[in-house]
């Protein structure tokens, strides 16, 4: 999606060669038109694949699948990295390592709220090693719902996961490919 | 606003007298279309204040945040409830107690993003005791910027900050005022 690479070029910090800081557009304060913009190319992807459901992991992916789930009119579900004293017990439950956080969190969803006939379509703004989709992907398979694809804001196509999920049939749309970084020149390769 | 109620009577689960669990159309499952519903009563309502910036805090509030910016087609900031490697240090910081989770958090928001000039419209899906409200009020005043509304889902108005926030003078919109619930009958009555 030439836009968002140009909003990456334009307003992306490259921290290191493995760390790209789009806070200041996507994950703290969020450029609302662009966010539309990704989520109407999500929507002319995935539109025939029936979607019942789009699912992501709070926090940084609801305001993305949000907009996205308006267009499908479907539900949007967001599991849990954390338990409250709210929520039910009856919960699917899944591990994921959060590299930005160095710490193992547990997530989860309510049973009732993913279901065998659902047809997921899956919404993050990374995929870098894979930790998050791979949980999401978990609490799919332990609810028996289909994934029919996975929408990702951007992709660091140099760490393999993106490339992992293709592999095994994933229908996976990165709206970005970012092929390497380079933070000494402030340069950015993106993939295509 | 009628269609909420009547969802909260439909869909809620009162866990006490205090505790209203809406997690199956609002926290965690959302029903898009009533939040559609919201967003646009908040804008009609706020639509005259020359909004700049809808603000938040993470995770719950996220969704009906997103949907309202959209509205208003301005940026929506999300204050954050942690710190991460990512981040950047120039922040402004408050300290909210969560009634849920039973802890004391600190709340941020990068200085770059909230600006004197800004004119916020804060968004939330539920007020209580007010903390939430109260430290992103917080963050406002560090940054100088100006808040023109603060728009509520559920208020609980049996617990006096929605009154609190009124008597100081702000624009507060809740969509829902919850006057008395009864867990024994599964009663809940709303205000007017």
């Amino acid at each position: 999606m030439k836009a968002l690479e140009e909003y990456i070029v334009k307003y992306g910090q490259i921290k290191s060669k493995d760390i790209l800081k789009v806070d200041n557009f996507l994950n703290q304060l969020v450029d609302i038109k662009m966010l539309r913009e990704m989520a109407k190319e999500w929507y002319l992807h995935f539109k025939d694949k029936g979607v019942t459901k789009v699912l992501t992991i709070e926090a940084s992916g609801i305001a993305l699948a949000t907009l996205t789930a308006s267009l499908f009119d479907v539900p949007v579900l967001f599991a849990k990295k954390g338990l409250s004293s709210n929520m039910s017990s009856n919960l699917y439950q899944a591990k994921v390592f959060s590299f930005t956080h160095n710490n193992m969190n547990n997530i989860f969803v309510d049973k009732n709220y993913l279901l065998k006939n659902d047809k997921v379509l899956i919404i993050d703004d990374f995929l870098a090693n894979g930790q998050a989709v791979m949980g999401l992907l978990d609490l799919c398979y332990q609810a028996k719902a289909k994934v029919v694809g996975i929408g990702i804001a951007i992709e660091k196509g140099f760490q393999k996961a993106g490339d992992m999920l293709r592999s095994k049939g994933y229908d996976l749309k990165s709206l970005a490919i970012i092929e390497e970084m380079d933070p000494v020149n402030k340069i950015i390769k993106f993939k295509g």
